[in-house]
């Protein structure tokens, strides 16, 4: 018996229907960046260790997969693209800012994985950041990026909330939180998509007395609507970062609105976990909860993070966010109907024609048609039974006779119908099909 | 002084120019793959370390980065594309052959590298390859690819060299060389690009009689063209492999020959290196050798392989051939012109308009045009400096003015061509430009 080779733990091998649709969402998103005026950067999977670890707490350092060269140089695979991103932004003095970047690209983790929820050890992230820029104006363009890709995704039904770690700072204040306790309560209430708001008063409540709970479960509640909710914080906010945090808010609304971005949610509860955060947070859900509840993108203001990098104290203003291909793929899949298993449009068949039927395969692929054909010499009810099985639509069976009429009989295998063309017809008949 | 966090050593980072040139190759290669029925496979860049080491010798292993997870599982990055098809063919049993896949995917090797011919430590690979197929068809049909990738990649004067290591054997049979040589033989007759044929007759020399490196020498010539080559080799070969060599060369030139591929040349030098091929070999040169001498995709066929690593006595017949992205994208940028540096088509600059002209960006996007604007209300000559730093040509001026007439007023930064065009013309505009 021989020994069996194994795939590796935690990764997955994409073919069929799912690499397909991961190229349709790459190629979607490219688009869309582009036509945002966002520019391809691929930084190398391999960084230096210690650019790795500059960042993130132990949690995330013992999830970094690390490896040494034949140097015993110490290695290590990128976790993120936003380190690469400011790795290469220190490193390269003559970038011009605003610096409007994008990247698809895998990323490692060694840690659990739940192929269920779309996580794996090696994940594709879909990043767009924008550098240089502290104006609303960064955030409201990319308010309008992410809505145009999901509509492109034909996920064009979207919440995108939005809160600021400022204005959350003002809010904490307001609600006497002490200093010490505020990362673990932003922490707590990031959490709200999955324990929903009884869970997260019930594990702060662990942490402060109840009269604070109260005061801060009852100033992150939303309002009516967002006009509402910015009148209620106006209100009760009196530190000097939480109204600036406020302020920001309400330009991002105004852009917002100027650019018909209707749905658009100001959820002061809003906390993204991550501590590099510094002003706008952003998360989009589904506004169809059956499909999925969590947020399928998210991102933010991290106006400290690539300044701290290059060891300057000249900040760099960064916002952006990032989209998971394999989260994405994971829900595209769930929902839409017509995946294609293949992108062959048509599949030949030859009769003893194998010769002759290259030829003709040649001619239709230079008009571009994308043409499979048999070159086992299948029998011809083994070479259809194996075209339906890769999933292609159309077979066109070529023998004496349609050789003589310069034909093909193509046969649709859903509906069985049947048809000779000429062989001049093929691409205007598959086209309009 | 701050620490400065560097690049990892042998690897690079590619933006501008580069990048979008980068994905244009790619995208080209795909939507050819795609043409002939090829379909995409991920496999993940890690593998166990057992499979990466299945094949190779010790060259080749000292080349492969290893790595641990938590679990102190062994694990490896791949290295190629093709043992990572042949683990996934052994773990799947379901696969109908013929099996036609392509992949686009980095591959990681721990070893010296040379930018200047595009060689790093993490590369691209672009795999197509035909499982199942033992006749010549398959070849026939990959040289057709091979001919429009390069076509389609602007790089259509080319020249496609086959040859068959069945032949081969049987010639150095004809020559008289021990088996125990032939390995050695082989390596060296390969290296006919870089050394030329007085250096490899130099080296066989030290290895073989003067005589048996004559005859080898002899044989292994070209004639005046295919037919002759054939003709010359059919007289001298007889060893049963060797015949059958021949004939498979017979049959793949007879093809291409009903292909028109008529930049198909047969010879009997040509030798590649790797030890896994059974079959046809191919290497493709550009014609004009002032770009780059030596060959820009190799290939061949590899009959024993992947059954070998399914541990089954059955063979599985594979054919395929693999671009190097690097070097293709090296030779682009050596002999195109106007490669583009930015994929932004207008640069719109608001003169105390931003809001407006944030719409405005909206609505041309919508139209499906890449648009880019200034997003920190520079001066006009800084923001026109930093468009033409981008690449980007046209820039589009919005004032008062152009506001109340619904219009932008486009400049082009390379003629210096202005004019006001309405915003619902603008479109229209830049794509008859």
């Amino acid at each position: 018996m021989p020994k069996e080779f194994k795939i590796a733990k935690g990764v997955k091998d994409w073919y069929g229907q799912d690499a397909i649709l991961r190229n349709e969402i790459k190629d979607t998103l490219r688009r869309v960046f582009e036509r945002y005026g966002y520019n391809p950067l691929e930084t190398p999977m391999i960084e230096r260790a210690e650019t790795m670890k500059f960042k993130g707490g132990e949690e995330i350092q013992k999830e970094i997969f690390t490896l040494k060269d034949q140097g015993r140089r110490e290695l290590a695979l990128r976790f993120d693209q936003t380190l690469p991103l400011a790795r290469f932004v220190a490193s390269n003095k003559d970038i011009k800012f605003p610096f409007k970047r994008y990247v698809i690209g895998e990323v490692f983790r060694d840690g659990p994985t739940q192929p269920e929820q779309g996580r794996y050890r090696i994940f594709t992230q879909c990043d767009v950041d924008i550098l240089g820029v502290k104006d609303m104006i960064a955030e409201a363009e990319l308010l309008a990026l992410a809505q145009d890709c999901f509509k492109e995704l034909g996920l064009g039904n979207i919440i995108i909330k939005i809160n600021n770690r400022k204005l959350l700072d003002g809010v904490l204040d307001y609600a006497g939180i002490p200093t010490s306790k505020k990362i673990e309560t932003i922490i707590i209430l990031d959490k709200m998509d999955k324990i929903g708001i009884e869970g997260v008063k019930k594990e702060i409540k662990s942490l402060l007395p109840k009269e604070k709970v109260d005061k801060l479960i009852s100033a992150i509640k939303k309002g009516k609507n967002n006009n509402e909710t910015y009148k209620k914080l106006t209100a009760i906010i009196s530190s000097k970062n939480g109204k600036q945090g406020l302020d920001e808010i309400k330009q991002l609304l105004d852009y917002s609105k100027s650019l018909g971005l209707n749905f658009v949610e100001f959820d002061p509860s809003l906390a993204r976990g991550l501590d590099y955060y510094t002003g706008t947070t952003i998360e989009v859900y589904l506004k169809d909860k059956s499909v999925v509840k969590s947020a399928v993108l998210a991102g933010g203001r991290f106006d400290n993070m690539i300044g701290a990098f290059m060891g300057s104290k000249q900040e760099i203003s960064a916002v952006g966010f990032s989209f998971g291909l394999e989260r994405v793929a994971m829900i595209l899949k769930d929902i839409k109907k017509n995946i294609k298993s293949s992108n062959t449009e048509l599949y030949l068949i030859p009769i003893n024609t194998a010769k002759e039927c290259l030829k003709i395969a040649h001619s239709l692929r230079n008009q571009g048609l994308n043409i499979d054909m048999d070159l086992k010499e299948k029998r011809m009810g083994q070479a259809i039974t194996y075209a339906a099985s890769l999933g292609i639509l159309y077979v066109g069976i070529i023998g004496e006779d349609e050789l003589k009429e310069d034909s093909i009989t193509i046969k649709n295998l859903k509906t069985r119908e049947q048809k000779k063309i000429k062989i001049d017809e093929v691409c205007k008949y598959l086209k309009v099909k």
